[in-house]
């Protein structure tokens, strides 16, 4: 019934320019053939992309409302951790670390110093304790805590998290007593001569302090991710994967999205297949505020991990005979619930450590790649332990080995003592995985590991821990060069995110995520790469952080 | 270290020109002092806002692009809907509806043809029943249903959603027997001399058996807000508060969104605190998708229906010696769950409907109001049967009364058969609302009523069904002028949802949501503006529904 009479339209439009250049630096990409290539300035466009890539002796580009002068700095495009989880890195930040400590009394001033500190903190959380290394002889007890806090609830975790350290108020609002009983396979310290606890709870009855802890509210839930978000940009990582978020540490990404302070990607993996289904629905989010969150898919586990000796062995723990480890899903069960992600497209991201976890994991690739066709950028998680034998099959259905560089250093003489020499030739073997063809991406597994890129980026090329040790590097068939570890925690990252385009390789088109250090990562030994400090971290053309300020 | 050497921010920027004229209408605007006022034409800038409202004799304004000829057609603001449930109407609309049918005998053969024309749906779900309407006198039981469907589960919500009706399959795949007890809040109907249940599970209760329906997969959910939007936008609806949001129907409204098809607003109240918390978090969220959408608080439930006897009342129904019906919440569970919302500054909107909730929630925001200051807009959502006495309370602490023109005519025999003529002195007293000073908002609370917002106006105005009884209106003297009706279906309801100054009343500034209808609403008879045609619907600028297409 209305009819539209329009003039034509003539929109007048003139695009705003603010192109600006980065200028004068030493920079080094990954280019389209994954080698690394050197330039001299960024042109990025107003709307925080790449608009090219200047190298030396190039004409200085038109439109030009900036320029910056990197002052000759190193350059490199922003560092993609494949595999860490957020909140825990961040609440881990927030939490009172006794891990520094060398004697009693030191330590009730850092629980006293952290508690005037943090007024805002309802129950005093905190980890690390060791009273061997105090020399005390003896557990520390609650009396020697209310000492120090007696006006809240402190509850601390001892170094080996075997035993947890609690004050009165704890033990009250926990309902402990001297009628406690201590469940199996757990032990509740009591007075000498009485049943009183003294305030250490150890093993299986931690928990009964451990339960009276209150979840985190969501404003300490975005504290965290603001914590975690500036740690990470203060270590030069721009875009991460989150492995296993919850529908409360979703909503946390998206009130940053929402309310702007979202300043690094997040490339999300949902904690199972509940939450998958409520945080993305029908299937994986868009992307969301200019590339800076989606939901990719959904983090499985198959198996534990090598040092509580939860991975699954196709043979017993050579430290632990009878003992091979378990799955944590039968394979009907791991099948079920990855046809009920890769149906709806979801990308599956499945934890596996142990050899008979990685077999089964690449057997359920194998079968479900026959239903479940095209582009689907399978992921295992870690593939430390694999039946050397089996590496081959990594390189199929586009299979990708999610790996972290620093647990091959850390783990690498507890490796040696749970497994026999022949089952360390498919351990933590990066060099083998692109032999094969395999997709091959690094990452911390923070807060397990610190978050630190650099010192993976040193472990990745020398296979020495930070002591320089072994000489000569682990089993060093297995390093891989500058290059590729350079692309395993930037280009080939995104590519596992489903994100090649949009960031990881400061080409023309994509997000100007980049990073000012002060080394040039081709010519640095490993020790030096390990020092190498950032300077200043840009997301999407923005500087995000300066350790100047 | 880097040193920004900046030329003069010398931003080239026009604006890129776009304005439309809408023109030659016969527009209906309600003014900043609640009066209405009519318009010729409408400038709608290209960001979606009103730039300026003309009326005739105003000069052709400036920077015109596109003109649109209204054709002399009636256009008023688009229309807020302030109580009713969005994904409900969706899966309604999608679901058997009961609701015209006018005898037991007649719902069994709707029941009996939707089984043979959906074989595939596992579950037969519906709603809509009325035995009040079919003059049954009595609840129907499961053997109604059983006789015209055996072969599957039916459950079937009665037309206030208070009260569900299940056949015996149901029951068992629920595991409902004579050995279940009723929760606190809920009644199991059961055959007399027995403690077997008849089929009808009032309130509470109706989650024994709502357990055992299968839970809508989330492209079932957007299906249905599709739908619900689909509806309300056919209606001239541009907003609505949505009463009850839970964390699926959020991400529901999200992927919307983010996938550019949410295209009316929606203010959300969730369903109790902790999909509140989940929602919002640390409060509110912000507003998303250019107006679109907002969490603004929490709905909370005090009492149930009059239709099945669950509105909790001072004295005992007048056809149910010795039933007062019953609060779901004790005063202390009220007040700490007002509490928890309000210390956040989330809003408040409580279900009471009988006049010992409403007498409750009135003190209890009174005893609030006290703690929590400033500009909180309590809403109390229906607030029908109120003791006369007591109405002066709404007039206090800038309580809002949210209330639904047809449930008066709907519930007018019902209510007097439920209660003696003393207590309906203060029964849906609209004009005594606004005698007082009370905030005053419309809805229909749909699906439990018809969406339609002409037949809520024309009830508003009139106090008269459809059938244009009783003659001179129930009680007449609560009807609301024309001007009041319509603000309590547009800027009231935008000032009840805090979004006043982003839409509601086509004024300068705000987003240009509005609707072409075919007749005057100033001057059409009651059983005319019934009758009102909805031609066009627009929000913020853009067309999104239109009768001849």
């Amino acid at each position: 019934m209305v009819a539209a009479m329009c003039t034509a339209a003539a929109f007048v439009s003139v695009p705003a320019h603010a192109d600006q250049l980065i200028d004068n630096v030493q920079g080094i990409r990954i280019n389209e053939d994954g080698k690394a290539e050197r330039f001299t300035a960024l042109l990025v466009g107003d709307d925080g992309k790449i608009e090219q890539v200047l190298k030396r002796g190039d004409p200085m580009p038109e439109g030009v409302e900036y320029r910056l002068d990197g002052q000759g700095k190193y350059l490199i495009p922003g560092l993609i951790d494949s595999h860490l989880h957020v909140m825990g890195l961040g609440f881990g930040a927030l939490t009172l670390d006794l891990s520094g400590t060398n004697s009693l009394a030191e330590a009730q001033e850092v629980i006293a110093n952290y508690a005037a500190e943090n007024p805002q903190v309802r129950w005093i959380i905190g980890r690390g304790w060791n009273q061997e290394k105090w020399g005390l002889g003896r557990f520390p007890t609650a009396a020697e805590l209310d000492a120090v806090v007696a006006d809240r609830p402190v509850w601390l975790e001892r170094v080996d998290g075997h035993a947890g350290w609690a004050n009165t108020m704890a033990m009250d609002l926990a309902g402990v007593s001297a009628a406690t009983k201590a469940p199996s396979g757990g032990n509740i310290v009591r007075a000498s001569g009485s049943r009183q606890p003294t305030g250490i709870f150890v093993d299986n009855a931690a928990a009964l302090v451990q339960k009276a802890v209150p979840t985190p509210r969501p404003e300490d839930r975005d504290l965290a991710l603001s914590k975690a978000q500036e740690i990470l940009l203060s270590y030069g990582i721009t875009a991460a994967a989150d492995m296993g978020t919850t529908i409360e540490d979703w909503q946390s990404f998206r009130r940053a999205g929402d309310n702007g302070w979202l300043r690094m990607r997040i490339m999300s993996y949902a904690a199972g297949v509940g939450a998958m289904e409520l945080i993305g629905g029908p299937g994986p989010s868009p992307w969301l505020y200019e590339d800076k969150l989606r939901l990719n898919g959904v983090k499985l586990y198959l198996d534990g991990a090598l040092g509580s000796r939860g991975a699954w062995l196709k043979k017993d723990y050579a430290d632990d005979p009878g003992n091979t480890g378990l799955p944590l899903q039968t394979p009907d069960q791991l099948r079920n619930l990855m046809s009920r992600a890769a149906l709806d497209r979801f990308q599956l991201a499945i934890h596996a450590i142990g050899d008979a976890a990685n077999s089964e994991v690449l057997n359920a690739i194998e079968e479900l790649s026959f239903t479940y066709e095209g582009d689907r950028r399978w992921r295992i998680e870690h593939a430390q332990i694999v039946d050397a034998a089996e590496l081959a099959k990594f390189g199929k259905h586009g299979t990708i080995a999610s790996m972290q560089p620093v647990h091959q250093t850390s783990d690498r003489t507890m490796a040696e003592a749970r497994l026999d020499p022949p089952r360390l030739e498919g351990a933590y073997a990066w060099r083998s995985m692109l032999g094969n063809d395999a997709g091959l991406v690094f990452g911390s597994d923070a807060p397990v590991e610190s978050p630190d890129p650099f010192a993976g980026l040193a472990a990745a090329i020398s296979r020495t821990g930070p002591d320089g040790k072994p000489f000569g590097g682990w089993r060093p068939e297995e390093v891989v060069n500058r290059e590729e570890a350079l692309a395993g925690f930037t280009s080939w990252g995104a590519y596992a995110g489903f994100a090649e385009g949009k960031f990881g390789r400061l080409a023309p088109g994509e997000r100007a995520d980049f990073v000012f250090i002060d080394r040039d990562l081709l010519l640095a030994s490993p020790s030096e790469i390990r020092e190498t400090k950032v300077l200043q971290t840009w997301v999407g053309g923005m500087r995000v952080y300066s350790a100047d300020q």
